[in-house]
């Protein structure tokens, strides 16, 4: 599983994805200013201000039209979500596991990329709507990743009652624990170990719900 | 896992764990302090002011002391990592990751027990001391964990070569992941299911070390 929709140079040309017009492209503008401050500054430190000299909106626009800070995120992550990510597709449930760990790595292994998906999880302890917003973009980005699930059970490695949407959580489980709470340092071993471990237990049967 | 160690009503009489006299009491006494503040406003609320008022004891103390929030903050951290806390000992493999894992779900289920914890790991997106204390915290407490794998080990429940540090975070990681990333519910049936997961995988030699 990646963050990789929350990474304000993804789409250089703000508007190229949704050709929406005007409003898309406003949109993305604002997006991207938003990402960058949280970025730079993170949730304590972004302005409207900064939002308004970045993104070319003026400060009224962005509290009518998103109210204000805490809207701004949430919108941002909203349409962070609205990214045409999938998940990785091996050949192999082993394969993908441990695709996908690696993936969580990569994402946070540089700090430039790692700093606007940090921000917006040090966001959510302090503002309810970035908190739902969170769960909204998390919960629609691990859907994606049952994906692999799926494709294992017709390949016949996973149990037709296995608990997909724990599976996916399992393997990023360890990564951002440590990413996020212990703040200990993750590599590619451990990345590894993950998915060897959800693996392991897939065919266990741990995963299979009652 | 607990974070029992981080609450402020654990010892209620200050000084009485450690009867080291007037510095004793008055370390208790600001630790006190400093967690009644997270709980009730957060780390972007915190106040020497607050502190001050709530432990009785000067700010020009604290500042000479501790230097300042940053550092009153990391005391309390190191203060709480000081408990007797250890890991259940159920006298299986099983029934003692079953336990851990509950007690995460124990920990977090009641909001007036999880407001302290919380506020320290949302802490840590913002001071550099405070996230050096709690990856200190979690570290030690991960530690006492390791001596359920040990006794694992000595009854033939796991190979001797287990990576003990690894396999204690991933009890704790799906529930922790949760409610402090994804921001969704936690409960015993999830707690048991991660107990059952790392119990699978450790049969399985998953966290054997290479």
């Amino acid at each position: 599983m990646t963050n990789e929709g929350v990474h304000a140079d993804e789409h250089p040309v703000p508007g190229t994805r949704r050709p929406g017009g005007r409003t898309a492209r406003t949109r993305a503008a604002v997006r991207d200013a938003v990402l960058s401050g949280l970025s730079d500054h993170g949730y304590p430190g972004l302005t409207i201000e900064y939002v308004a000299e970045h993104s070319g909106v003026h400060k009224t626009t962005l509290y009518r039209r998103w109210g204000g800070l805490e809207g701004l995120v949430a919108d941002a992550l909203d349409l962070a979500g609205e990214d045409t990510w999938t998940p990785p597709d091996t050949g192999s449930l082993e394969g993908d596991l441990r695709a996908l760990a690696h993936e969580v790595v990569d994402a946070f292994a540089d700090e430039s990329k790692a700093a606007a998906p940090t921000a917006f999880i040090a966001a959510s302890f302090q503002s309810q709507r970035a908190a739902d917003a969170l769960r909204a973009f998390y919960s629609e980005r691990f859907s994606r990743c049952e994906a692999v699930i799926a494709r294992a059970v017709e390949r016949g490695e996973a149990d037709r009652d296995t608990d997909a949407a724990a599976l996916v959580r399992a393997v990023s489980a360890p990564l951002m624990l440590r990413l996020f709470v212990t703040r200990e340092p993750i590599d590619a071993a451990l990345a590894d170990q993950s998915a060897a471990v959800v693996l392991a237990a897939t065919r266990a049967g741990a995963f299979s719900s009652r």
